[in-house]
């Protein structure tokens, strides 16, 4: 039972095929005779990390409900290399080339974001900072994208605005400063969620802290501003977690890491990364 | 009547609100006071074309019944620089706070790609050629996506596979060539539809025009090859229509446009946009 | 894959079932013992084009999932003389008397119109002209409808607003005239769209001609007005289409396709259909 | 609070002009300038009973909830002559144009059928007769066609199945015989239910009421039987309602109204009524 | 075919389902290794009817298709003792973890509503008189209620306001009284419909039985009032149904069905039954 | 922006009227006139804490956009003596019999649980604990009943399996105990969550406090059993959560409260709240 089998993300890509095929494929249907069977394979065409094979199955079968699934030839995760055939799907030509699209449309960018997500664990591993998504995700594809993400091999942060309290400074301003912002989200969500608060710098920090914050969130700061603050945090509670924020890319992520955080969020995973090339080649049988 | 008035436009953003927010907005609900006013600046952080202003009023709306609308600076599709305030939005903080990020993930996307085809359009601008995007939009968003490419300045491909025929190489190998897969596809689809087809060399665009395509698709030639393809073709038949395709780039795509192609299809505009990095800042008022 | 395949279809069936069984089928409920079995045969009580089998099988596969659907003894499209059994269903009793009423709604309907269909296009028979179907369709029921017209022998016209361009009257003065209305849809219309318009006299039909037009409907011309416009058309651009429309019925279509138009539109087809006379004799076995 | 208030019938509306408009009405867009504004005639262009003002209102308030709504002239359920204009609407022109054939569509055939409605009250009138509808109406508009029915001057038989108890003869066969289906079906549903039951003959009419039938049905007898039957079963029980029906039309009905039955079930009225002539002239204002 | 298998009972299981697993089952997901097999069984803590066997297999079929189905030790409606093992089921553990809430909670409440129907129909055993239900039923569960109803012994009274006509003291009052509510109502509703009154004295009984109402609710009167009520209304038409109502209990309920009614309706079967104490214990196989 | 305004409930509440509504109300269409005005009093039967008023708000105007909305004398939560008129409300009388049932039946539930919720908080007063629900709520209405146990006074639990970790006696022996499913749980969980582990001896609970554990339930232990493993809890780690769970009563919940936990779940209050009785009696104006 994972997400994949969920009633909702089926019903979404039902979504997606109708989007896409609308009153039908009229190329297809006025083309290719009908009964034809066919086979296509799936060619990264630039390095990736194959991400998506379960969401391409749930197109076709969605087109077909004998469809076999997919044969794949990689893990969920593998890094293949540009040129690697990593899996070949069987089944009636119309059905493979009117699901085309939409499967290689889902597969490209969740491969993409699962692509960078490596690069970015890559880049931080040997510290003890994780890497985690955030709410930066394309609207409608939240789930796929966040799960793309941990194929990846980096970490999930909220799912949604109801999945954990992230005081910002908006809230803070709002609330009458951090210590009252923090009491009220005490007292008024429930007891199994912590709290987290972003903060600008130490005076924040130590009244979060002082506030009983679980985590801090230390915004657009330097590493070297990062790191001190984190010395000065563990000094206060040394439970406290820490998360570096803002403008996060490969170049400086790991110098936040090496700054003690504990976690790294980076907005780009999900917000920028770039669909790999891939393509579905179909032959007749 | 514009199609984000459509109500299935305003339904799916409905969706996704309901995507981020879930059982509620824990946060904003535990430390903001209901009933306080406040306003939001939208902020363009880098040089950007704006797009999605009605979109992100959607957003709000949709929140709160009573939302004045944004308090636009500039017009859809305007090209502003980096620090713009481009628009604000007052309302009730909580709303706000709540649907910050939804508005900010649509506009953000809407942008990047309005932003690139900006450039790709003045990259062939002076030519005959149009840029055109593809079917490699993020599922779920291929009307949103489609209109930030006009609004960006290029005009739009089919919206899906009922939207047009397009008869590409797998098609026509299980017709059995060229002249069966047009005359089948004459004779079955209805009389408003024009027929494209796509190539890969002289023979085959040879035989596309004279078995009456409408419309043909060099793909992946050099520019050179393009070049004379379109001159051979322009020779058999003056009101053939063309169309590049195949890994355009902003480097590559003028040179497309001078092969004397009417048309260049740019998968990237879609499928690969950065988002732009465009920020709301909330005050009390 | 046919479009009864598609999912709307078979939403739509089961939204059928929902509004005619409502809370249940009392009657059969309170006095068909649970478990018996029987046998349903399909008998045409007029002449008539058979239309809608695997449509009736959705309906009773959608009550039992188990039901082996319909053992047809002629196929989709035939003509079949009054008193013929056609088809027959085994099931459960229950399962076909409660599905008995919506299968026969659709199926009498349908075949209404392919046998109304067939009677149109063996008028025509001989001739070049081709009989095509309207948006005068019932709400709800376009894709079967139009699907019905095409079992009876004739052809389809748009399948909506968005499915293709016809500049009618109305368009025509509010654009500012023929020519002003063409040039802006070439314009506005993605390249694969052709242009239709209505006209009602040779000034317009010339116009139109001249601007471009690639089909054109002579609307409400009686059949020697119709054969003038056609040879006039045909001598500016050869290559035009021409349609005619308004008021046909089956003793006037022959004369408007002796005229030479390629195509003629007639409403009646879907919007005044007789539903054929069908019955579901159930036995037990 | 009328039927037409009903969500259900309005997301059916919303639903008609999806599947007509589908991702836009790609003429008027194209052709029309935004923002100007028309005014649209409805003209019948045969004798006919008006029905659907209102759902014609709400097809053009669904695409603009500023439409003012029909400026009617005559009522609801009123015979115009041909050449009446019988109501007009003010809009933006695109709108008027874009909402036209769903209007019409609806409003033609609910005319249809209020105008064969009326003519089959007129053809009883004097006789303690009504005629009712049956089930065999469209699928998916069954609620706008009974409401047409009574438009024209008729009565409503039941609405699904869920909606009374109608034993008939599959019944009769699967439970037994007349009396135990009756006695079952009085022991099972509730208690506010009539049980009405068809029979064929005399001793099957003789076995209904015995048994207790609340109604009978008298299923494709002669007005001459119909004559005997009724006063046989009054002898029995002066209480006891009696329907006739099967293969009623304009020019037998009365005589079994002249029979004494106190309702006559007539499914041409919904099945085969022929659509009106009504036309939607618009101009710009 | 059984309401069960309705569409409409199964796409609500599936909300409810969703409502508590929301975006996944975080513990079970978190703890449980994927692939292992349990076994789980309802115990009965404490003597009641088992009510719901068919949708708590339901719920966990929408989680795993290849759910084997409860397997049941008693037939559904059956009273069992405390500690009494009723029923297993197999499956994969998460699948039987996540689904156990949903499964409980409607099994539960359903179980309770039984319980206390047949205490209900005990109560009354040997009289005349039917212990009908309410429509004080839980928003959204009336059919499944409903059904608990009768598995528990007892009858349905109205499923919905269609469902039959009860004119109550408000119609009377509005439509100028008893007489002409009833005349209003015989006139415009179906012929299939009965029409009951609710009434709270003789004077209005009277009126009642007088303008024909085939049933008389007698509302909040003493059995001995009541009881007087019937011989009355009986000494002026044998074939009335007479009812009563309001604020019944286990222990007064006798002494109405001794007073002669034919039905007693009772609000707390479904508004204020107790949930029974079911528990789910899985072990892993 | 609360809960109440949130479009799924009020598509929820839509559902429930046109679960009770069905095709029409078909007596207070048959008998009372259109557009007579009237109004109707909200009279509490008995003692109760009033629930509801929105809810109640919106089922009348979803029936009447212009529903003025209930014109309350109380507050929502305010405990009212019988025979207290608490609200008001005007409307076409059709539309306040129509939407009666509907919101009676949601007022009363929500009130019943309101008043349940409000005497266990009461038998708490003066203690550290807090009573909380829990997840044995009533199929689709947990965020109504929820939202009815803070009115009274009380705590929410989890609102869904994706809201929260709790480890149950299943999960531990499933995952191979205490220690690895925490351990197992931090790893894959978001950093926002806190981790639960319901335990049933002292060996456990210092086994799950060892471990990590945020909050521990006690589970199904006397009030003595409770004092004395709180007391070695905190000793262990003075910030523990600890939770009491178990077939409370309002009889026993006091001496829990008095054992020293922060938390007692009390299922009770959802799943078997009776309903309060409470009226509205309707006059014309």
């Amino acid at each position: 039972m994972n997400f994949i089998e969920n009633g909702d993300v089926l019903s979404d890509i039902a979504q997606y095929l109708a989007e896409d095929i609308g009153r039908g494929d009229i190329t297809t249907q006025s083309t290719v005779p009908e009964g034809v069977r066919g086979m296509g394979k799936f060619l990264a065409k630039e390095e990736l990390v194959v991400c998506g094979l379960q969401i391409a199955d749930a197109v076709f079968q969605i087109l077909d409900a004998e469809s076999p699934g997919i044969d794949a030839f990689v893990n969920e995760g593998d890094l293949v290399e540009s040129g690697t055939v990593f899996g070949s799907l069987s089944g009636f030509a119309d059905v493979l080339l009117t699901g085309e699209r939409v499967a290689l449309n889902l597969m490209q960018r969740m491969s993409g974001i699962a692509t960078l997500s490596r690069k970015f664990a890559e880049a931080v591993e040997g510290t003890n900072a994780k890497i985690v998504d955030t709410r930066k995700t394309t609207p409608g594809l939240r789930m796929l994208e966040k799960y793309a993400v941990t194929v990846g091999g980096c970490k999930n942060h909220r799912f949604g605005l109801d999945d954990g309290v992230l005081i910002k400074d908006n809230h803070i301003a709002l609330a009458g400063g951090i210590t009252k912002a923090i009491s009220s989200a005490k007292e008024k969500v429930g007891h199994l969620h912590k709290i987290e608060v972003e903060i600008l710098n130490w005076a924040q920090l130590r009244e979060a802290i002082e506030a009983g914050a679980d985590i801090v969130m230390l915004d657009n700061q330097t590493p070297e501003e990062a790191a001190k603050l984190v010395e000065m945090a563990r000094g206060m509670n040394p439970n406290v977690l820490l998360e570096a924020s803002g403008g996060m890319n490969l170049d400086t992520v790991r110098s936040y890491a090496e700054a003690g955080v504990d976690l790294i969020s980076v907005g780009m995973l999900t917000h920028s990364a770039r669909a790999m090339d891939i393509s579905f080649k179909i032959k007749t049988v």
